[in-house]
């Protein structure tokens, strides 16, 4: 992904464009070059020389030939081989087919990116734990299928968001310890060209290169890559719902939540050149007469046609990275369908999908960590919120008093009736209970006094179990922490 | 799925249909009201009550009025309340929202299921490594990109279905231990109504349901709905490789593999009433004279055009079925951005996609495993191939042979040249090796004998770490086993 | 789809179902006979006798060994043979595989389907050019990445809902019309068990079922199956766009739109037997006693645990369908690549699919009308929630007018400072602008008069082409309903 | 897609990477800038001198600060507001919001790729055009399930080719000609800041940019986007049928197809710089002594380990591309689910998808016209296996023959047990019918000719229709042509 685009989709990404994939290979190269010499089977050196001459700004894959075979590995060895002096060049791809330098490669690129998503991950809990231990009491209205419905408090929602991430770089991190092997089967599988010296050498090579030796090579067997999607699509998952639920309480009508003053207080991030301040919160906008089209400056949340608008750019690109996700998931899970020993188009079609995964998932972590890193909570607008609701939401509670004396039956009767008055009217629900003289009679004749239902209609009394829950999530975020 | 294609896509499925989604979202009603029992929040006995009421088999659907409030929760609740005595109808949904309970039936759902499935990947992972000790050693042609690459064995083969097969059932019974947890948070997942007797409820009715304990109610976080998804879809990705594969390998030009006589040798599985041996395999025709039309009898594997046909049945419904969950998978990962407390619309998305990657990955696996038991090797066809093949996939280890002696260019051109050459004439790479003077001198010349050559040439000695490999799958089958 | 989750997934929907398949098939086989009768190479009568005996309830699927062949049509056929007198048999069937009854059979359920929805849509349209028509003076604020934009009016709201309706209806249209052909060629694409007679018969069929003749047949081209498949899911996007906008509008503190009460006043789909006005507004909540769990009666939009609420359940239900339908299309896309003359797997995995974009598709449209014939715009409310916005969204228009006295770079900077201003002190822009000194002065310094920056604030004044827009859309509209 | 995978992925696109994006929204606002020219409302000379600075070259995206906006549009119009004469300033995105922009990018994206795919199409059409003239007499068998059938032409089966091609072309012809449509509706539809004019404006940019003019803005209505799409999966369709029959009839067991020697004699597309006839067919290999790991030289479907092998690169290709279309559709089609007047991410997820569909779709076009036009067609080959399969494809045949004479019944049991005989003895099905006594004896009972069984076993006597299609597939692709 280019500059253009790629401040939204890429954001903080290494290591998965054309550069990446290429250096991952000739890693793959390197390491197995070095298994050849520890096992005895190329000259001494030779490992050291290849590793040497792996490096990615030192190849053109224009000249690989590509297009030729359909997989860019043969031109690589073949020019790797010819960077090497003539002694170190047996140790190049020995043993090896194009498919154990690839899935290898992308092996190497998910431990590189899933790290990374690891920390982001790691940084974007810590600021949802934060939110949630701060705002532990603050009362807000909760929302189920978009309506108003009973009162949680918005550190339940942050344990909520909290929760997913730990879950979903517990899953990451399992992958990333247990799932990230080496390739090396050769031609079919069976590591024939090295005869008797395969099964050391590949236990050379996954030493070599960190990764996992698997029970035997799994060419056609993708549940590897399967398994570093999902738990890529994972994550991507917990910070679509993250930020999904800000966009949502950011609408200018509820207003709960809004982004930092650039999340971070950000600036573009490279000054064009020459340009001595653009973009900032100071610079003027474009002055060029005319009689119209004036260009506003570029600042965060800005929009091109509205001054007085403040987009929530974080939480948007969250959402332009996750929903590219499932899509690709797909294609990686029929994939896994590949003929006999290799595949005949469905290892191939793993390539882009698989890269942009890894980029896209990563670009969502940074965004979302910064998200929720510079959330601005407007607990004052939380309560008010609230207040608007004139006590509806706590009917249920209501009902729930009534009932131990009148039955549930009349309870739920005589509650329903005064909600329905009271949206009539437009009047607080506390004013149609103990304003009616009908109901203020029942109430009275059963004993419950207006105190009592003021106090059920408090929604600070009607939390349940949200402290327990908060509690909860975060004991487990630190036990997470310390694991 | 009714019984027009359900032989196909749901084989011995049990529990998805509407009666299964009845059963388990009254087995949720039925496991809270024993665990409000237990909490000492409803009388004695109403537990039993409402548990001995929660049979499907007396609710009808239809009367549950699911259109007006956009799920069945709120109909089922209320007609169970009606089947129980006054004193248990308390018991019933208390503290519940809707979500609570088809989201722990979803959990009770995937439990039976995923178990089903784990039997079945068992028997077909038996039946792998039956196949994979058997054929250690029968040699057969690896086929890459769909084209003869070099020597495998088998066994090999059987080795790569057996791993995948055993690393999908270790991911269910991971998912199945750890990741079904209840649902129980009320109406917005503070447990409000229930006051501070809601965490005791909660730990009670998952252990009443043998499900997990979560750390806050997961509404809104759907990664155990992924991770139900995904177990699924990695056992439905590792019976669709093993079924590509044999539809490849018993093309009648290949001819390698083909299903049994009927796998298990299958009659139509229910005979028509009235109907005497219908469908066997010594069922006439039907008779009924005119000028054509005849319709043969529906015979295992038989086509309704072509009496010479045999269909690869059980390998085609296994692709049937595993075709379908990439984008099922897709709907769900997409699904899992749910907004706030309670999503609109993304959590109602998920119920069918749901229950069909259940479905299918359970038929699949169904299919998949009396594929297995019942295929038949034809290891002389094997033999038969590779001999076709003229020794050209051996050419590598020629080339291997010579390089000790002239170096590897020089024995890449010569054997390269060879190879142009058998394919040109149509003769064995031993003929022209051992035929063509310029070459036969070349090889005297340089002190390799005939015998050498000849031995290069042989398949069987060009099988490097296969029998390693499959030793080590089989190795792991048996810890799978044991553990 | 079943009672439990039908009248969400599956409302108003004909044909699809185990029993609409069999059906669609037995019309197939009886187009045959009666073109095999009509091209003279059956005995008269045959083709009437078929037809005659092609009736669903007659048939019991479980019969048909669907588990030995694959596919029903084999077992079915031969059913069908045995239900006709002996000298019609030989019209069963004749010349034709199984592909050919399921894929012709694909074609009717498509026509049946497509008219219903077509039907759908243009209520849906229909409604929508009411509330085009009704509130193209209702002014509101539009709103851009979930944030308050610049003013609209409900009219062109509406009138954007109305354009793609029409849109999705003149695809389907198109489809129903041009798209749905006859599938026959026998076991191989020749027809050569007719000889001669195989194209003639193709064409009489095709007449007999009132679908295309194709220029040959189509088994494994499946652009048809595709071009289905992508007008319902182009349906499907039309009245998903409505269903998120009315669930977003109807937010209790947006409150513009709300669902009717019961779009149709709708009550229970089928009352309980022996009940006498179950869950209709009147009908008391269940009384059993107990200390709680009370379930309140089954309203339209009720919830299970919040008496206050009312959901919005019609755009719950479309979305719940329309959100199923991008996984559906995918997974029939990449059904598309079939084999040969017959696929191993694409084909079969294609029906479940299909059969459920189908379904949903016409589901979400039933809902969908009936949401837009029954919606409730609060005008009042619009005109509050667009005065809340206290002038800002007007600022561009301010803008507009400053700029051709003072120059667009001062008078951008005049009006962002204001903006600034009115945000901070929480006061409305008018204020602002008019009230602070030097403002003003630069106002009247530059001949701008107070009357000419309140015309400039005034929302119905910076409406644009709002009117122009839809009128457009509605003479379009009339165009569509008359062509 | 850069240079390491793009000769797979990208090969002979155009116009669809950073910078091709980056010229389509410069065309976009040069159009814009014209019609405020035409209309009146900018000066003279303006649109002429946005239209000269709009040059993708001059502006550097890393400059726009994307990452504050969310998208690169404002930084662009800023950027190239600065590139313009004073005078021509005020016509930079005048009226316009960023999503006009984009979104009318989009369409000459597609305007342009459409066409090329238009163009590949023609030949890949044309090319299986000539291969089923050419071939309309080559007998081949016809396979089903992977499995043999009955016998086809190759013309046959290449005129079910061109059929889908011609389909998928006409539909990108529809597309082109009337779904491309400008985007104009400024910041939330109305066109607000341009008064009365903007109706005129938008219908003279459309003019300009040779796009269609919609009814009214469709910025949340993104139908033409799934247009788009979708005919581009329907190209990507029908060129994936095509590879992967090539890949099956390519395999070495069955070599009827293979790919020319190079499709187009290719050669590695861009010689390494200061090589000599590098990677050629007559370069050596890497000579580099050492033990092993020689680097054969990079030859047209050369694989990296066998020197055996010729792989079918331009199908594998194909495949690699279009088996990543599917779910980049659904990721599409699930984006047309957009708020308001502005979506809040699912407009944002379009822009990779989009991209990449384009160019995977084209990608898979050049390579599948080339695949066509280089395609060998091994007719002996075809007939021998044919041969093979001993005339049990003509058992249907015969079944008929004997079916006049005694009865269909009869004659069924007769060919099958003659089959199952022929089967298990390895026996042509001709020898056994004809040479076994009690079967011979019923034949001439019958009156029927050992001439007349073997010309029933011809297979060229029992192609049916075969030639009535391919004619009719070759004149409806003459009128298509012509059209």
């Amino acid at each position: 992904v280019g500059e253009l685009f790629g401040p939204v989709f890429g954001r903080g990404v290494v290591g998965v464009g054309d550069t990446g994939w290429l250096q991952a290979m000739l890693d793959a190269e390197a390491g197995l070059a070095r298994a050849l010499e520890r096992a005895g089977l190329v000259p001494a050196g030779a490992g050291q020389a290849v590793t040497a001459a792996a490096r990615a700004a030192d190849f053109d894959p224009a000249t690989f030939g590509t297009g030729l075979t359909g997989n860019p590995v043969p031109g690589l060895a073949r020019a790797l081989a010819r960077q090497v002096p003539a002694a170190a060049a047996g140790a190049v791809h020995r043993g090896a087919t194009s498919q154990d330098i690839i899935d290898t490669a992308m092996m190497l690129m998910a431990s590189q990116v899933i790290g990374a998503v690891i920390q982001d991950l790691a940084q974007a809990a810590e600021a949802s734990a934060r939110l949630a231990a701060r705002h532990r009491d603050t009362i807000m209205i909760g929302r189920t299928l978009l309506q108003q419905a009973v009162p949680v408090t918005f550190g339940l929602v942050a344990a909520g968001w909290l929760t997913a991430l730990d879950e979903a770089r517990a899953g990451l991190v399992m992958v990333r310890d247990t799932r990230l092997a080496v390739q090396f089967g050769g031609a079919a599988g069976s590591l024939a060209s090295l005869g008797a010296d395969g099964p050391r050498v590949a236990a050379l090579m996954a030493a070599e290169l960190g990764l996992a030796l698997p029970v035997l090579p799994w060419h056609t067997d993708r549940l590897r890559v399967l398994d570093i999607s999902t738990s890529l699509a994972r994550a991507s998952a917990a910070l679509g719902k993250i930020a999904r639920d800000v966009t949502l309480l950011a609408q200018n009508e509820i207003g709960e939540l809004r982004e930092g003053q650039g999340p971070e207080g950000r600036r573009p991030e490279k000054p064009p050149a020459g340009s001595g301040g653009y973009g900032g919160a100071d610079s003027p906008p474009v002055r060029r007469g005319g009689v119209g089209g004036i260009v506003p400056p570029v600042r965060y949340g800005s929009s091109s046609a509205m001054p007085n608008k403040r987009n929530p750019v974080a939480a948007v690109a969250v959402l332009a990275c996750t929903r590219q996700v499932p899509g690709l998931l797909a294609t990686l899970a029929g994939s896994a369908e590949q003929e006999e020993q290799r595949a005949a188009g469905a290892w191939h079609a793993e390539w882009e999908p698989y890269t942009a995964l890894h980029r896209l998932t990563q670009s969502a972590a940074v965004w979302g960590a910064e998200l929720l890193r510079g959330l601005v909570v407007d607990a004052p607008r939380m309560a008010a919120n609230l207040a608007a609701t004139k006590g509806l939401p706590m009917a249920e509670h209501v009902t729930a008093l009534l009932s131990g004396v009148l039955g549930a039956a009349r309870a739920h009767d005589l509650v329903a009736r005064a909600s329905e008055r009271a949206v009539g009217a437009g009047l607080p629900l506390r004013d149609v209970l103990l304003g009616v003289p009908e109901l203020e009679e029942a109430l009275s004749a059963a004993g419950i006094s207006a105190e009592q239902v003021e106090a059920a209609l408090e929604p600070a009394g009607y939390l349940g179990a949200t402290q327990v829950f908060i509690d909860a999530a975060l004991a487990a975020h630190g036990g997470e922490q310390d694991g």
